[in-house]
């Protein structure tokens, strides 16, 4: 494949890249949205397990009622759209086996080929891990999807503010997850930022590349 | 800013991306390389606390030392190169303050502008999690690297592996951070395909949108 950037776009559009306070009111054009949502299903995980639902909150009644157990943050209403990551409340072994019977079924290979990797997940996620390790195991996972989604929206020129200042509890509740098995971990909000956001132009803060990245 | 990508070229990108089980010993372009490392550096994080080291592993001798601590994967020593991604083992005042000090000399702003900031961050990260939730937490910010990272190697078409199976304090270990405030959480393996790499053709499994996304 070619590279879709250059090193030099890479960095322009982390660069441009701030996490945005205040979004206007434009909409996200269809199929910039649609790659978007489509990123976050292509989104790797620990075995390929995916264990996640993506919310797509696009109900300004909902939205409103999800914006006060998010420290009233405007973002909630205002952007274009807001999804909300919800990882598995645990994994089991019909877990395993659900995305076990779709590599058979979309590889079209013999169950017994891959019995063992079927094997390895179920001792490395189902039986090695205990309650409070697969949640853990399972909020990393969305945290790739999270970081993978602001890199493109980047890419895309499209604006992003993650959001961890929620409540996940009430956001569990008001989304109508509670006893689906799933539950949220983290939200982040898509859209354009407004012209008015004044943390556009700050200058980004990070540590020295020396304080943070070593080579040995 | 203009986009750098279509929305179909990231498509394209994400799918041509798989997790590379063979690397090729070709070594990445500087340009390239340098263009990864500084996106781990603008990674999003928390409050934008950065708990994170990123090791870069260019030893040979090192990454043999490694491999037998990771499944013997291939992967740890074939690879151009090997990002291990260390978090903060806890967080303390002095770590707020340091970026909090960051952000006053880099904007050049009065500290007490942004004191109320310091004592969010205080409230949050420091005074508001125990130590294992900070770890959690922290270990959640790394996962934001990881996934930006990995998404953005694909866009330059670069290869990529994430390494979670791994012996993490063995990791710590064997790269001397035993005592410095940090412990390794996960690596990443980057660099270029082999074409002897029969992973690469298969089909990419992934749980119709239908399973894993609901709009509401």
């Amino acid at each position: 494949m070619n590279a879709a950037l250059t090193p030099a776009q890479l960095l322009a559009s982390l660069e441009w890249r701030y996490a945005t306070k205040a979004f206007d009111t434009r909409k996200l054009p269809d199929a910039t949205w649609a790659a978007l949502e489509e990123s976050l299903r292509l989104t790797p995980s620990s075995f390929g397990l995916q264990p996640w639902k993506f919310i797509v909150v696009n109900d300004p009644a909902l939205r409103a009622k999800l914006r006060p157990v998010s420290w009233n943050q405007s973002q909630v209403t205002d952007a274009s759209h807001l999804v909300v990551f919800a990882r598995r409340t645990e994994m089991t072994e019909a877990d395993v086996n659900e995305f076990f019977n779709q590599i058979v079924s979309d590889r079209k290979i013999d169950a017994s080929v891959i019995e063992p990797y079927r094997q390895m997940m179920l001792g490395g996620v189902v039986k090695g891990k205990d309650a409070a390790a697969q949640k853990d195991w399972a909020a990393r996972q969305l945290y790739i999807a999270l970081g993978q989604l602001m890199g493109a929206a980047a890419a895309l020129a499209v604006d992003t503010c993650a959001l961890e200042g929620i409540d996940p509890a009430a956001y569990t509740e008001i989304l109508g997850l509670k006893g689906t098995g799933y539950e949220v971990v983290v939200a982040c909000a898509v859209g354009y930022r407004s012209t008015e956001d004044k943390y556009a132009s700050l200058k980004k803060v990070r540590f020295p590349a020396a304080r943070v990245i070593s080579r040995v």
